[in-house]
Parts: C-alpha cells; structure tokens; sequence
C-alpha cells in the first residue's frame, strides 16, 4: 500500500475513521469520523503523522508533490462550502491545526483565518457584512502567521498597535475603527517585511504550506517535548495536520459558537456542560474579553445569565447540539469535548473528543455508561486511570481556598504521598507528637526520616522532608500509612538552633501554619482547609454510611467489576495491625510483604536491636534476641488475628543496618547507660559498624548466614504467635521470605535454619503447623541464578526496589541529585530541544527494559525448576499501573503494594487482563 | 557399565590406569598405571571414590557386598605376596590410605601395619626375624587404629607409654624393651576395650572394613574441608581408598625407605633430590626421630652425610631407583614426587605423582623438560599455574629469616599485593615521605588508605591497612605499582596519638620494624630481610643482564611461548607513564584502562577538583577546570610518548566523590581559604554534597550529563596532548571510554558532547588526530541493553568490578564483614562439616555463572548491532587466569591488568587458546 498524504473528510469521500489516530492524530480521526456519521462537520483534510516524521528525518522539507495533493484537496473543499481560495468575493478561509494520537491541548501551533489576504479581507467583509470584523480578521491573521509561522517576536506588532491605539485616544483593540485596523494591517506587513526582507504571502497557498510545515514543526518546540515528558508520550509518535474550512460564529445575533462537554468533567454527572457567545469567534470564548454564558438554561440561571442560554436564545440549535451529543456518546462511547459553531443558523461541530476530567469523574462516567448500556463493565474498567483512583482516596485541599492562598505557596518538592494535610509546624517528632497528644493537627518536616520518627510520622497530619525521592523513608511510610507527603523540597532550610523553617525568602517558626498537598507536591506557609475522602469515611472511618456517598458506591461498582476480571491477586505491604486492616478492607487478599524491621518503631523497640548489634556478650545478644521475639510475636499475633486465615508473606530482617543506629548524643548516651559501657565506647563501635555503601553491605539474609541466631529468634516468633492465633480458631498462613539472596546456597542454608527453629519450637510445644519458605528476588544474579535457588523455595517474590537499584547501580537515596536531570532532559549537544536520557523514576515505574527482563528471566528460570513456583511482586512498583500490566505479562500471580494503592492495583489488574483478552 | 567398587593393581591382573584419577583418585590411578608400566609397586586394589560418595550419602555405610569383594581381592594379594591375612608364620600387612583426584597431602586419614593381632604380630617377628620392631609394629598400629578409625584420645595411650617408662627409668620409646612393648600392647588394648566397650578387633578384615570407613568419613573432617576450601576442590570429588601390601624397609641393612622428586622442586634443576634412612619405616623419614640422608652422593656430602648416600650405601638400588626416575618422568612427562622402599635389597616404589614446587621450579622444569624433547612448548605452558609468575616477579623474604621471625608475626590479613616488605612503621603517608626523603625503607600502616594518600604509598615499601578488601584502593593502587600490600587486618589497632600500632598483645610505635608479606597476608612486628626479583632486575631496572639470570631466561621463553599461542591481546591497567612502561616491558600491547581520577594524587592536584565540586561559582569552576585541563594534558603527553602508538583507552572521570574531598581540618581550612569561603561553608557543602551509597551515586557518566563541561575539559586535554605528541612524530590513538553507561541514550549524549568538544578542538588548532568512543559495560542493565548501547559506541570494555558489586549486591568495600564467612564456609545446621555458600572473593576470581552471564549478553547482543564491535575487559579480573580463561571462551579481543600482572594474563590467554584447541 502506497502511504497517503492527504485524507479527506467531504461529502465527496472520506478517507479516515475514528480507528486510525495513529496515522491521523486524535482530532483528525474524530472528524472523519463525525463526517462518516453525517454530522455537520465543516470539509478539509488531514495530513497523517508519518508525514510529520518524514519532515524531520528530511531536515524539515515536507514531501515532494505534497502541496499539488493539497490543491486538489482544496479544489473539492471549494466545491462543498461554495466558496473559493483568495476569493475576492467568497473566500475559503481555513483553519490550520496540530493533532497528535492523544490530546496535549494547545501545546502545539494553530493557525486559523489562513487565505486572508488584501483581496480575500474584500470577499470577508462582503460574506460576513462586516467590514470591521473582517480587517480585525486579517490583522490578527498577519499577526498568527508572523509569530506562529515566521517566528517574529509578538512584541513588534503590540508596539504598533500600542502606537496607533494612542494616537487615536483609545483604550482597548475593540474600539480600533475599521480605518484604524487597515493601517493596522498595512503596518503589520511592514514589519513582516522588514523582519523577513520579503513581503507577506498573498498567495494562500504559499500561506498553507508554510502553517502546515509550522505545525509539523512545533512538534518539537520547547513546551511539547516537556508535555509528551510529563504525559510520557513517545516522540515518534508526531503529529498530524487538519485543514478544515472555517465557518463564522460572528455573523451576527444568529450565529454563536462555543464549547461544551456531553457531562460534566469534575463531577461526572449527566448534564450538558458548556459555554457558548453569540456573534464571535472560537477564540473569544477562551480569551476572556467577553464572559462566555452556559448553554443550559438551568446552569446559565445559577451563573447569573437568566435566558442568555443557548436554550432560550437558540432553541432549534441547541436541540441539534444535543441530538449530537447523544450520537456521539452513542458512538464513541464516552464523553465527548466538543467545539461548536452556529454559522447563520446553522451547526457546525469542529471537532471532537474524549473529554479530560477528574478521578472522580472518571469514575462516575464509566459506571453510569455502563448502567445506561452505553458500554460494558469491561470498557468501564478500562476507562479508568488507575492512578485517578488516588484521587478518591486522598483528603483533599477545597481548590479555592488553595487558590486564594497562592501567594504562601513556598516551593513544589515530591509528590511523594497523595493528599491534603495541615496544620501546625512540627520540626522533631517528639513535637509533632506532643502536638498530637494536646489534639493539634501538626506537618512533620524533617532534612529525611528514620524508623525513629515512626512515632511523630503517624502523630502528623502529613511529612514534609528536604531530602529523599520518591521511595525514601517518608515516603513509604507516608504512602503505606495514607499518609499526605512531599520529599526532597531541597529549597527548605532547617534551623534547628532558632526553631525556624524558611524558603523562597519566607520564614515561619514551629507552631506557625503549614500546608502541604501531597497530590501536587506544593508546599504552603498558610493554613488551608482539608476534608478527608468520603470512600475512607465509608470503608475505614466507618463515619459514613455507603448509602450516603455517591462517590464510595461508584467506587465499590468498579472494584467490584476489577475484581472480577483481574487474574492476578492482590495483596499488601502492611507491618501493622491497622494497615492489614485497611488493606483488607481495600480488597487486598493478604500479605504480600511484611517488614520485620518496620516493627521497630519507637526507641523503646530499637534499644535491644542496637544492642544485639552493638555488643559483643552473647549474654546481652541472647537477652536482645528474646526482647525483639517477644514483641515481634506480639505484633504478629495481632496481624495473624486481622487476616483470619489470609496468608501472610513475612520478610524476615533486612535492615540497611545505620537506619537503626543512635542518630544523636541523647540516643548514645541511653544506649552507653543500657549496655553499661562508656558512649565513647559506643560511639567506636558504630564507627565500626558503618558501612561506605549500606545498601551493598551487610544486610538481609547475609545477616542471617552470620547470625544464623537472629533468623531462628524471628522464626520462631512468627511460628509461636501463629500457633496461639490458631489455637484461638483462627487460622494462619505464614509464609516466611528470605531477603538478599544472591546464590542458591545462600537460601539452602537459611531455609535449615529456619526448619530447625521451626521443629525445635514445635517438638517444645508439643504442636505444629503448616508454613512455607521463599525468598525475594531482589539481586541481578538471583534472577540469573532463579533456576538454582527455587529448588529450595515455595515462592519467590521480586524485590524491585532493590532490584531497579542494582540493575540501574543507582541508589534510591542519592538518585535525587541527577535523576530529575535524566527525566526533565539535558539540552541537545547539537540543535534545539531537550534530550530525555531516561523517561521517568525507574523507581516508581518499572523499567520493563531492563528490569523487566531479570524478572522474565527469574520467572522462566524459577518455573523451570518448579513449574507450580507462586511469584510475586512486593517492591513499590507493585502498585504503579503500566507495571502491573507488566506483572500480568510476565506471568506473575500476585502483586503487593501499599495498603492505600490496593484499589489501583486491583483496577491495574484487572485492564491488564482485559487487555491481553483484547489482544 | 556397572560400577566395580575394587580396581586391581596386581601383577594378576590391573584394571586402572593414569587416566582414571577422576573414579580412582591420583594415587591409586598412579599405583595402576605403574604396576601396568613394569615399575616394582607391592600389590593392591583401589576402592573408588564414587563408594565414598555413597558411603556419604547413606549415612556413612558401605555398599552390601564390598567386604566379599574386598576379601577375593586379598586373596590375590596373598597369592602376589606370598603371605597371608592374620597368618602365624608370614603374615600379609596393608597400608589403607586415602586418595583423591588432587593430591591433598597430610589431611585425610591413613592406616598403615592393618592386619596385625595377636597371632600376626609373631609371624612378623619371625618375618623380620625382629620381635622388638614386631611388637613396637603392634603397638603403633594399635594406637593408630584407636585414634584414627575409633577416635580415642591418643593422650590415653601417651600417659601409658610415660608411666611405663618411668617405672622402667627409660628417657625416650625406643628404649622399650621387647617385654615393655608387649605390656604396652596388652594395656592399648585394654584402653580400647574400656573406651570402646570391645575387645580391640583381631579379625584382619574388621580392621579392613572398619579402616576404609574411616578413610571415607575424613573426607569431611575439620582439616580437609580448610584445604578444599583455600585449593578450591570441590566436595563432591570424594577420595578413594587405597589398600596395598606392606613392604619393609626396616628388615636390616639391606633394607631402606624414603622419598624423593625427580628434580629440584625449588629451584627446578635437574638432580635427584631426595632423602632416605635404612632400616627404617616410611614414617621414621618424617618423623624427625633420626635425620634422613640425601639419597645423591652430592648433596649427602653438601649436608655433611660423605659416605652415607644411597648411592654409596647400596649403588644398585640407587642405580634401578634411577632408572625409575628417567622412566616414571617419560611416562608421566612431569616431575615426579615418589615414595620408595627397599625391602631386603628389593626396591619398591609406593607412590608416585607430579610433585609440587615453586613458581621458579614450575618454570624451569617446564622449559627443561621441552628442551629435553620430554613436552611441547604447549604442554609446557599448560603445566605453569599463571599465578606462578607472580612469584618471579615479587620482591621475596628469605625464607629461613622469616621461619625465624616467627614469634614476632601478630596476624594474617588478606594477601591483597604480593612480594616482601620491610621498614620502619609509617602511621601517616607524610611520615612515609619523610622517611623516603631520607633513605629510610618504611611500611605504610593506615586503617585504609584514599588518593591522598598515594605520595606516601609509592614511598613507602608496602602498605598494610586494617580496612578494605583484595580490591580496595589500598590493594589496588598497590598491585598496580607492584607494592607489597596486605590489607583488612581489622585485629590492628592504630592509636593516632599516642602513634602506636598494637595487635595480638603485642605494640610498637612509630619508627619500629615492621614487615609484611603481601604474598601470604603475614604480617611480622620485626625486620625480615628482602631482595627484589631477577625478573624485574634485567627488565625494569635494568640492574642485571639477561644472560645473568636463569630465572629471567625461562621467564622470558614462557611469555615468548604464551604470545605465539594466545588469541586475546594484553593490555593495561596504568595512569602514570611509569606504570605503562612496566607493563609494555611485560608484554602489554597498549593500554585498556587509564583512570584520569588517579591522576589527582597529592594535595595539589586534588584542590581544583575539590573547588569544582564545592563552588557555585561559574568563574570558580571555569578556573578549576582549566587548571585539571592542565596537568592532565600534562600527563597525557608522557604517556603518549612511553606508549609510541600503541593504543590507549582514557575513562573520563569516574570518581565516587568522597574520596577526592578533604579528610580533615587542615585540608578543609586549606580548602575554605583557597576558595574563599569559611570552614563552616565548605563543612556544609561536604555534607550537602555527601552520599549514602557513593558507589550508586552521582559518579561516571552522570557527572558528565549533569555537568557537560566536565566531559569537555577532559576531552580537550586528552586530544590536545595527542596533537601535540603526534607533531613529536609519534603516533597516537586515543580510546576515550564512557563509565557507568546504563542506557543508550546516555551513551549518545556523552558522545555527542565529546565529539563537539572534538571538533571545536581541531577547529581552533587547525589540525585532528582520529579517535574512538566507547563505554565501559559495568552495570547489569548496560549488559541487558547492549545491543542499543553499541549504536553508539566503537568498543565495550567489561567493568567487572562495579559489574560485580551491581550483579551480587555486594560493595566491595564492606564485604570484608560477611564475604569471608562465606567463602570459609558456615556449619551445616544439621549435620557435621562446613557449607561454603560462596567458593571465593568474587572481587577476585568472575563469577562465571552470574557475572559471566552478563558478559555473555552483553557481548552478544552489541555484537548484534556491530559485528566487529571490538570488546575487552577493565576489571581486576583481567589478570585473574580463570576469569581470563572465562574471556577468552566469551569472544573478547583482549584482557587488561595492572602491569604486574601483564605475564599471567598473557600466560593465561595463551592457556586458555591451548585448551580450546585440545577440546
């Protein structure tokens, strides 16, 4: 087949269809299609995306013969409006737009009134009987093609007419007379002239060719390459070019144009949602000048626009413009975003797509479509970002109180927790705690947090830190526990001495009003009104009946649906009693992940850890070991008892060791006294114990093959809490995973020592009970070597924090100094425009590329030794969408995430499944 | 087949041969072989070592049915022997004795004298015609069986002895008199009874079978295990059990034993070296009671024995002991270590294998033995462990000085550089130049050591550091400059004010003799003497002709061989134009790693770098730039010029930063005042600046995306001086290489980056000089990805060092603390004996399985998009001969190492080729 450079959309053919906005761009597809459907779509083709890539491989020189294949495409243009290019009596005027696969609104350049020249403004100013508009037309024409097209600074032309508008008194462009507006244009192409050395095109063909190779171009322009980087929109996709004849919505009381959506996009509900002007153009409404007025009677009432609707003014064409927003919902099976325009009477629709909107409206459309029978469950699911899900879940800023508090916005760090909080700043957690305890709502804002700050964390509203991306400490934490967090706001400085925050030129003191928004990032020095989300008053708070929130039932019908199409199960990274519980009620279907180093919170917990690490008296390490199993078991009772017979995945000990140590004066001191040594002693021994690169060190099962002690000590915790769960009539399911496995010997050993504990404590007791042992997959050479290794596990579950980590040789903790580098882009070497090196945070979404592959290989390898070998996943990506249909592909049977991601897993889960149905 | 479990060597019948060490172990395929070839061998039979598997894996029991076999299988013997099991009159005794496939001397068990009892013991006195050597037979074998096979404590049996002669008044054993003797065996045989619960067995073959059980269960004992571990013998090649006739060399003057090698195993040359004692059993040679005589005329008058030579005492033994040798050698075509006994002017050879000796005597005996016509040049350089070179080309302690130095050796760290040093302690690197300043040889002592402390390594003779492991920078920088280096010896205890040194109780201070031996990790607090090697003595300091040493002559013809055979090129690791000098003398063709961070040693240099990193001056960073442009352009010259164009590949900068910033207050003032700042300032910007994981962080390639400027300056500096070398007449080809590449896209903007640099270069000049670019593989995702990466790039280079780290997740620098226990090995948590989780330092010896993976890939899929994609390896591996071996199977060109490791590289390339060509 010979590529096309030209598709129609005439009465006379039409060439494209809604199916190919790979080859015509959304906006190009969609009116091909409307054009198909017979609705009243104004002629003009499209110019496909390959074109656009052919342009810039050709160092920007549109294809040989293209603009003949334009002219015969004009010529039946001509033939359908009646109209004629340059026409000194009824010139075709033409829009020129950028339309890519998927939306980047107003990104890209546009062109419009193309074809005015000093003939065509004569036939402009006949057809419309408005000589006034006509010449504003063309000067705005000069002006768009000067800047869009010829690049000239837009100052030039505002000089000019800055000059003029004085000379003649006048305040604003409108009151220019039609006298005023010639000399306008006739200055206007002075300028072109003068910047160019050649006069402007008055042959609308030389005026096209240029729009359509400026539109090609602008692919590649500053603000579209950092869009399709924020949207993750591959490059090569490019963009298409629509030429479409232009109709008038300024010809008078009878024409109007507007933009409307077929429901509304915040909150989801069926109402038709929109604004329209009479007598103007497509740009008057967005521009401000005149306030545009809703279409509905009803909304245009509440606006303060009683019987100014489209309704009331223009009966017939709103009931036209409703019949064709029930056609296109009906045909394109979602809600529509429309631009309209009424041309003498007559309804024009010129152009058409899938309307932006929020989360929650996201998910109302999807269930109500489905319940109108517009589509099935399964296109509802798919409908769906699973991310929008957050949206839901998170306590949320009311906007205009945000709005209005603009001006003690201070800075915009991480969007590491999703969610609003404020309240008091905290600097220690021991204030935040006290905050807490007195019932005053505080933000926690540390350089970065520690398991000690564990208390203080979950005492705040939400955690603010300096340091640290999008999985440090805080983070996970904050995430894990629901909790709104903003990481590695570099900008704030701390200072612990006088008390005091500051940044951006602000200071505030502890106890002075803070907010941050987790969703966003943004940080304020103000307090701001938060509500918490009603699907956590429904299923947490239990403060809402389901009945009452429309948003939760909404919520519960997609899960629902998600749950019944995944065939991945989804499970959580939860350490405590309340975080299994809220997970569970999530829909997760057990642990996936469970940290014993987590349970050590609080320095009452951490003392005997430190001890058994910092002594060298087997005494004192037996006496620690026994404290750490008793709480451990106590924590684990608990746990067991919340899951009621759901399995449970429990890592055992994989500390980075220095996140457990004293982190100050006060802490040495304790620990010297506890351990009855001197602090400098102690101090001496941390020095020892400190390693140069900690997460490379000795840590996860490395520990356990030199202290084969501390991994009984957990064994045996976990088994004995199981066993008087059990003994209670509830029954357990531990599973017991080891980490940091890097050779097959390595699990071998541990998984003796785990047995041995195991039948020592159930000869001791008299009693047994059934548990498992697997491990995580978390080194490069343990996905290499996973044929080796499953032959002693059950399971494996990939650690892809660990795993991105070793595979990349970039540390979570340190990335934030060069990855925001990798992602926004580095100039080009030679030409314009950034270069991306790597698209996103391989740490929040995972690296199909290179990851991906250890992990395909772990799994062939692993089910080749065992064919039935349950795999997982339980690393952050586990609740990250595009890497949950990852998980799917690759065959793994579960995922594991944050309690809070739970839904979004199961939604992800459930696409990549109807996904691979589709296929 | 079914497997035999007895493989004769009788002169009945002989079912092994030479080539069967695998089933029969070396010595009893030895046996075999020699019994086929006509050699005097007693008879026997081997049991082989798959029934010692068995033996293990059903809980230590041997198979049904051996004893049968065993006894038709005597039967023979008897019949060969003319003596018979247990008989009254003319009694058969057995030597049982292990027998692996490699020779593992002294660690597993042996019975000799099996078959005596009661009965037997006077049928050996009539043999012997000597009750007093019957008896003494009796007990000694009733003692060893005791100790060996049933594990009674043998000081029971010592207490006896002493009480017996002190009631007797006797000073030593052999003042027994025949009736002491036979209390003493009436009462061994009481301590059995009483110990065992048994009367001590008088069955020959209980003892048989109980003595082979015995042989088979020392396979795991304590000592066996240690071996196999440091000789890396895998477990699972079991021993065999050797059982052969007794023959005596105690029978009276006629009668002798000893044990000899064909050739000097020290030194190489060709003389029949070897000691003997008449009447005397084969112990009585070892046991030190009397002091062996050396069996040539020659050496026996050297060692003051004129007259008392073999070949005096009995000329025609000595003649058919000659004849053995010749024939033995031509047979095996190797040294031979033998064990003979003349029995009644019989002579009997009991064992023989290939003995071992020196890396000197390795390579003499191999040039030797191909002049002789005996091996190939081919076989000769099959024979020669690579390692072996080591040897020649260290500076050496005299052995005899070290044995008495004994008692001043405080501990043994890791052997990380090899060769000899002495001096006085140097606790800082300034008194290290101090002491060089004045003459003075000293030892650099440091917990461990960065690149400011290279000035007072390369004075100091050696380097010891408590800290680090075989490939820290202490062992690194050390190998490299051929500086005897042992490291991680954490039992030192530096006190920095008090300037002491302590470690095993013992301390000195500063100025006190210290010497270590980088070739064993022993380190002496004492003054041992050393010489540097012949090898480096004609070659590099040119001190001594080749024609005056033997040693450089036979070193000289390996390499000469090594180069006509190998495939793979030579090349080196070397940042200095001393280094590279070395390393071409040694045979390296060009150099594969020059690391421009190594060129920031001394103070001097460190501080542009530091301001660089440190200011946010643009100006500040510009000026510092030029000066590091400067003095590395410097250096580049001088390496151009040693090289004369061979080709050289530069890896930009690749520091882990902290190891380029001050270490303390001094350098930090030094710092703050030069930049301008306060000490407080440059204190903060370290910590703003610090990492947690440097080795995952903001290093290699990011620096040079982040900092682009930074690749420029380097690139500048590195074509400059090459111009400029060139305009000298010489020729130079520039290879600049791309660290911590770990996706295409990061490789194309480095490239873009060094080839504007490139071209602006040869703009301003007028003039250009060809280069390559490429990028070191030293990240899994970088092997996972290759085939995109070689778009960009004209060669690879193997980075297996951070390969590893990244492959294992294992920092080399905090390895020390596990790393060790796993290759030592852990207890079995069930079950006697150690479990080695991993054989070796995976920083030393590639890990073929995972590491080598990787390579695999990553040399397929870049030769996938380029052919001829030229590929070698940078790592500490590349003079490592398995991991050369390993290379040279996975297709790359070439291999580099630090120079003195340029002769194993291409010794073991050279190998590696042989073997692909005999498989």
């Amino acid at each position: 087949m010979i590529s096309k450079n030209i598709y129609l959309f005439t009465k006379k053919a039409t060439d494209g269809s809604a199916d190919m906005r790979e080859v015509l761009g959304g906006k190009g597809a969609n009116l091909a299609e409307m054009k198909s459907m017979g609705i009243p779509v104004p002629p003009g083709f499209t110019v496909p995306c390959y074109v656009c890539n052919s342009y810039h491989y050709n160092k920007q020189s549109l294809p040989d013969g293209l603009m003949n294949e334009v002219k015969e495409a004009i010529s039946i243009i001509e033939d359908e409006v009646g109209a004629k290019f340059g026409s000194l009596t009824y010139p075709l005027l033409l829009s020129v737009r950028s339309g890519a696969r998927v939306s980047m609104p107003g990104m890209m350049d546009t062109v419009l009134n193309l074809g005015l020249n000093d003939q065509a403004v004569i036939g402009l100013a006949k057809v419309t009987a408005n000589e006034h508009m006509a010449y504003d037309s063309y000067r705005r024409f000069i002006e768009m093609f000067s800047d869009v097209v010829r690049e000239i600074p837009v100052f030039l032309f505002e000089d000019v007419l800055d000059e003029i508008k004085e000379a003649s008194g006048l305040d604003s462009d409108n009151e220019l007379s039609v006298e005023n507006l010639k000399e306008v244009c006739t200055r206007f192409k002075e300028i072109y002239k003068e910047e160019i050395g050649e006069e402007f095109p008055q042959d609308p063909f030389v005026q096209l060719q240029a729009a359509i190779s400026s539109v090609f171009h602008s692919w590649q322009n500053e603000r579209a390459v950092l869009y399709r980087k924020m949207e993750k929109i591959p490059c090569d996709w490019r963009t298409a070019v629509n030429v479409q004849a232009m109709v008038f919505g300024n010809k008078g009381s009878d024409s109007a144009t507007g933009v409307a959506f077929t429901r509304n996009p915040s909150t989801g509900e069926k109402v038709y949602y929109g604004e329209y002007l009479t007598d103007a153009q497509g740009e008057d409404v967005v521009a401000g000048i005149r306030t545009p007025i809703p279409i509905s009677a009803k909304l245009a009432k509440k606006a303060g626009f009683e019987g100014q609707s489209l309704e009331e003014l223009m009966p017939q064409s709103f009931k036209e413009l409703g019949e064709v927003f029930e056609s296109l919902e009906q045909h394109f099976k979602d809600m529509q975003d429309i631009e309209f325009t009424i041309d003498n009477g007559k309804l024009f629709i010129l152009q058409a797509r899938n309307g932006k909107r929020t989360g929650f409206a996201q998910i109302k459309i999807a269930v109500d479509m489905v319940s109108e029978g517009i589509i099935s469950p399964q296109e509802g699911l798919l409908r769906i970002q699973p991310n929008s899900l957050e949206q839901l879940l998170s306590p949320v800023f009311n906007l205009k109180d945000k709005e209005e508090a603009r001006e003690s916005l201070i800075g915009t760090g991480l969007n590491a927790g999703p969610g609003a909080a404020t309240g008091k700043l905290a600097l220690s957690s021991e204030k935040a705690v006290e905050y807490s305890e007195a019932g005053v709502p505080s933000i926690l804002v540390r350089l970065d947090t520690s398991p000690s700050d564990f208390g203080g964390m979950m005492a705040a509203k939400g955690v603010l830190t300096a340091r640290g991306g999008a999985t440090s400490h805080a983070a996970v934490v904050a995430r894990q526990f629901g909790k709104p967090c903003v990481c590695g706001l570099s900008a704030l400085k701390i200072d612990e001495n006088a008390r005091t925050l500051s940044a951006d030129g602000k200071m505030i003191s502890e106890g002075d009003d803070i907010s941050i928004d987790g969703t966003t990032g943004e940080v304020f020095f103000k307090e701001i009104k938060t509500s918490p989300s009603e699907v956590s008053q429904v299923l947490i708070e239990e403060s809402m009946s389901p009945e009452e929130s429309i948003v939760f039932q909404n919520y519960q019908m997609i899960i629902n649906w998600a749950d019944k199409y995944k065939k991945m199960s989804v499970r959580t990274n939860a350490d405590t009693p309340r975080d299994v519980n809220v997970a569970l009620h999530f829909g997760a279907v057990g642990i996936g992940l469970t940290r014993i180093e987590h349970m050590f919170h609080g320095e009452q917990r951490l003392l005997p850890l430190r001890k058994l690490f910092l002594s060298d008296s087997p005494q004192m390490q037996i006496e620690s070991l026994k404290e750490i199993q008793t709480f451990i078991a106590h924590d684990f009772k608990d746990i067991f008892r919340v899951l009621n017979g759901l399995p449970a995945t429990i890592r055992l000990l994989d500390p980075p060791m220095h996140e457990f140590m004293p982190k100050n004066d006060r802490e040495i001191v304790a620990l010297a006294e506890s351990m009855g040594i001197t602090d400098e002693e102690v101090k001496q021994t941390l020095k020892d114990l400190s390693e140069v690169n900690p997460m490379l060190g000795h840590r996860g099962c490395r520990l356990g093959v030199s202290s084969p002690g501390i991994t009984s000590m957990q064994v045996r915790a976990i088994l004995e809490s199981a066993l008087t769960v059990t003994q209670e009539g509830i029954p357990c399911k531990p599973e017991i995973m080891v980490p940091i496995v890097m050779s097959a010997t390595e699990l071998e050993h541990q998984r003796q020592v785990v047995d041995k504990a195991a039948s020592e404590l159930f000869a001791e007791l008299g009693e047994s009970i059934e548990y498992t042992v697997g491990t995580m997959v978390e080194l490069p050479r343990a996905a290499l070597r996973a044929s080796q290794i499953a032959e002693h596990a059950e399971f494996f579950s990939f650690g892809t924090n660990d795993l991105t980590q070793t595979t990349f040789g970039i540390s979570r903790d340190d990335a934030g100094k060069f990855l925001p580098i990798y992602s926004s882009g580095v100039p080009y070497v030679n030409g314009e425009g950034q270069m991306e090196i790597y698209p996103n945070d391989p740490f929040q979404v995972l690296d199909q590329e290179g990851v991906g592959e250890l992990i395909k290989i772990g799994v062939e390898r692993g089910r080749l030794t065992k064919q039935d070998l349950k795999i997982g996943i339980c690393g952050e990506h586990g609740g990250e969408p595009s890497s949950v249909e990852f998980c799917h592909r690759a065959g793994l049977d579960y995922v594991s995430c944050s309690p809070y991601r739970v839904p979004i897993a199961i939604l992800a889960a459930a696409q990549a499944a109807l996904k691979e149905d589709l296929r």
